[in-house]
């Protein structure tokens, strides 16, 4: 196809898919003249792919092209990945004391060790979560992360488990990591909408019956 | 105390103290001179309240106001209290046509009817999880809510019981709001982190063993 028609169906402006060219974020297509190329269907998956890290994932375009190269190293295990994926989209850590982050960063290993699981592949969204309980502390809940963390934990493996099974359904490279990015932001929006959802039921049993919730 | 110690033990400048006075989220003080006030710990207590609102909700002075005017609402039920905190944090929709927006709600009922769960007092977080599924049709994938839903309820379930036991041990009803604002707010964090701290460890189990998740 033309690049109009490539615009037309991938949603994305012919200057920015220009820019994106230019950028080496989309590879070039098949030269048919001095002025005209001729793009595939590989071309509009990459462009769906730039247009979810970028519009969903709110990635810089500089860390779209780090997660492009993983995604064009053919050796890279999958989980690598989606590892590589996922830490572009965790927040860095606020500033705090390094006796108020160890205690924090033991709260959250000594909950990962109860459960056998692997510090490594996750070692932004570790530091994300100990980021979390660093700031719970300091707004005065210094406890928090040790009551809430096996919940969190439980309930996170549930969601986890539909994820990477929609994730690994999709089958093909670039729609996996497609689907991950996707689903990591919306994923995240729509969780949180639904815990409150389960907040206002399991609150609605608690205080409006005056009985304990039904699990 | 007087101001100058309700500022040292609240964290928040003298300044901005007498702004909370003069937008009337903050009750005044006993007069104790032509310039002098004397305040309490329930001053207190409304400014740590008052700076967990804007601080970590990120919420707008005109709301915050919103929020007071409910927490100083004595007959005011506990579970409308916590609901119109929660609804306070939730965002607005994005544009659709009436049938994507339909469509994405009857999925969203279907879920919430399956369970028996109440409609009402989650309202803004509904329409919140209607507008991540719109926005996932328009990214096509427009069966995502369908497929993910039944999974994100059972761990959020789980996620909102502790979160409720939480707020409900602080006992006193300006600590139960204040608690439910901050842990809505760092507990969306936390549970993204530790979603992708499970995602991570799924991944690991399924790819690099290739084996099934253990359950």
């Amino acid at each position: 196809m033309r690049i109009s028609e490539l615009s037309e169906r991938s949603g994305i402006a012919v200057a920015t898919i220009k820019y994106y060219l230019r950028e080496g974020l989309l590879p070039p297509g098949e030269r048919t003249g001095p002025n005209q190329a001729r793009y595939g269907d590989e071309h509009l998956r990459r462009l769906r792919l730039i247009r979810a890290l970028i519009e969903v994932g709110g990635l810089p375009v500089a860390t779209v092209g780090d997660v492009l190269e993983a995604v064009d190293t053919p050796d890279l295990p999958m989980f690598n990945l989606l590892g590589v994926v996922q830490g572009s989209l965790t927040a860095p850590a606020p500033s705090a004391s390094d006796a108020e982050w160890e205690r924090a960063h033991e709260t959250v290993r000594a909950e990962m060790d109860r459960r056998s699981w692997s510090m490594t592949p996750a070692a932004p969204a570790i530091e994300a979560l100990t980021a979390v309980l660093v700031r719970a502390a300091q707004l005065g809940y210094p406890d928090w992360g040790e009551s809430a963390l096996p919940a969190y934990f439980d309930g996170a493996r549930i969601v986890a488990e539909t994820d990477v099974a929609t994730a690994l359904a999709a089958g093909e490279r670039d729609a996996i990591v497609d689907v991950v990015v996707v689903h990591t932001v919306l994923g995240d929006t729509a969780l949180a909408a639904i815990r409150r959802i389960a907040q206002a039921q399991v609150s609605l049993e608690t205080l409006a019956m005056g009985t304990e919730p039904s699990t």
